[in-house]
C-alpha cells in the first residue's frame, strides 16, 4: 500500500531535501527511520527537491510497503524518532498510482528578505544592505506572469528538456523590517526563483530597468539573468496536488 | 569612558549571559572581541543575567576604557566580528556612573508556548501537548500584580536578600497556535518569570484553581510553587532605564 506523508522542515542543518553522496539530506534521514520502524528497505519519492538550506513549510512524500501501520500510531512512531528540525503533520493512505511529483497542479514559493539583519531570522532571511525599491521589483515582476520558457532562469545543472512554466501570481509585500515575494505556479525550474529574486533585488537596485525582465525571459539564455538568490531565504509554503488522483 | 551597547542574542547555542566556568556565554564571547578591538582586557556588565538558552531581543551592557574609538565605527567592528547569533543594535558613551542594571526601571520578557509543534519555532516557541484553559491562566496572573515578596518564585540558588518586586502588567494573548505571556516588572528574581509560568501551566490543566495562585504567593515557600518552565520559551523584550543618569 501507498504511504503519505505532509512533513515540514528547517533546511538550516540539511544538504538539501533528495538523497545525494553526502547523506545529510532530509529524505536519507526520513529514510533511516522509516526502514527502522518497517523493519525493510523503505525508498521514498517527494514532490519537490529543495536546495541546501531552503526550507519547507508543506513537502508531500510517498512510499510503498505491503506492511500495514495504522496511519496515527506511524505519525506518533516517526515524530518521536524524527530530528526535532523535522516534523510530520499527517500520513494518509493513498492510490497506488498518486505520486505528488506528477500529480501537484501548483506549488507556493515565498522568498524573504530582511531589511535588518535580526539574529532570530538569521536563518530564515536574506539580509541586504542596500534599500530596495520594491516598485520596481513589482514592475519587472509583471512580465513573468503567464505560460513561459524560463530557461533563462534555470540552474545550468537542470536535465530537464521542457522549460516552459506557467507562473499565476507574483506578490511583493513589504513591512519596515522585511521584503516577502510570494511566487506561485504550476512548477518550477531548477533554482529558478533563486535566479528570478537575484534578478528583481538587482533591478531593486536601480542597476537595471524593469523592462530588462522581458527581454532577459524572451533571451531564454541563463547568461543573461543575474545571481541566484541565497538559499536560506527561500520557502516551500504548500502543494497542490490533484486530489482525485489520491483517492483509492 | 564608559561605553553602553544595546544587543540581541538568540540563547539556543549559549550557555546563559553571564560569564560562568564552561566559557561558552555571550559575555565570554563579547568580551573575548572587544578584548581584541580594543587590544586591552575589557570587562563588561549587563543588565539581566539571562539563563542558558533563554534570548533576548534587548540586553545592555557597558565597559570602560580610556581607548577612544567613535561609536559609528566600533559597531561595525563588533558585527563584522561577533558570532552570527549576537548583534550590536547600538553603541554610545554614557555617564561614567550608570549602570544598567541599578538603573534599569523596567523589565518586560515574555513567554512563547506553542500549542503545536513548529519546526521553526522549536527553539523559541515551548511546545505543550495538553490544551491550556488561558482564562484560567489569566484569572491565576491576576494575584501577583503589584508589590509583593516573591519568595515562593524565587530559584533556590538565588542570593539576593530583598525579594520584593512589583510587577507592572501580566498579559496573556492566544491565537490557533501560540500562547504569549507578557510580565512587565521593576525586576525579577532568579528564575521567577519560569516558575510562575510553570505554575500558571499547571493551573491551566484544571489541576489546581486561580485563587491557590495567591496561596502560593503568601506562603514565600518555593516548594508551593511549581515546576520551572524550560528555558527557551523566554525572551527579554525590553529594558527601560533611566535616561537621565546616561547623561554625560
Amino acid at each position: 500500500m501507498r504511504y503519505f506523508l505532509t512533513i515540514q522542515y528547517d533546511g538550516t542543518n540539511f544538504e538539501g531535501y533528495a538523497t545525494q553522496k553526502h547523506q545529510n539530506t532530509v529524505q536519507d534521514h526520513l529514510e533511516a527511520i522509516l526502514s527502522k520502524i518497517f523493519k525493510e528497505q523503505i525508498k521514498t519519492h517527494g514532490a519537490s527537491r529543495t536546495d541546501s538550506k531552503v526550507h519547507a513549510h508543506m513537502q508531500l512524500v510517498i512510499f510503498d510497503s505491503e506492511i500495514a501501520i495504522p496511519t496515527d500510531r506511524l505519525k506518533v512512531a516517526l515524530n518521536n524518532q524524527i530530528r526535532e528540525d523535522v516534523f510530520v503533520q499527517s500520513v494518509e493512505i493513498v492510490n497506488d498510482n498518486f505520486h505528488p511529483r506528477f500529480h501537484s497542479v501548483e506549488k507556493t514559493y515565498v522568498y524573504k528578505i530582511a531589511k535588518q539583519y535580526d539574529v532570530f531570522n538569521r536563518n530564515y532571511q536574506f539580509h541586504i544592505f542596500k534599500n530596495p525599491d520594491v516598485e520596481l521589483m513589482r514592475e519587472a515582476s509583471k512580465y513573468l506572469i503567464g505560460e513561459h520558457d524560463f530557461s533563462a532562469f534555470c540552474g545550468s545543472k537542470s536535465t530537464v528538456v521542457n522549460k516552459v512554466r506557467q507562473i499565476y501570481e507574483i506578490t511583493i509585500t513589504e513591512d519596515d523590517k522585511a521584503i516577502e515575494i510570494k511566487i506561485r505556479g504550476n512548477g518550477f525550474l531548477y533554482r529558478m526563483i533563486r535566479i528570478i529574486v537575484g534578478t528583481l533585488l538587482v533591478i531593486s537596485e536601480k542597476q537595471l530597468k524593469p523592462i530588462k525582465m522581458q527581454e532577459i525571459l524572451e533571451s531564454k539564455d541563463r547568461r543573461q539573468a543575474f545571481r541566484t538568490a541565497k538559499p536560506h531565504g527561500l520557502h516551500l509554503m504548500e502543494i497542490v496536488v490533484d486530489e482525485e488522483m489520491k483517492k483509492i
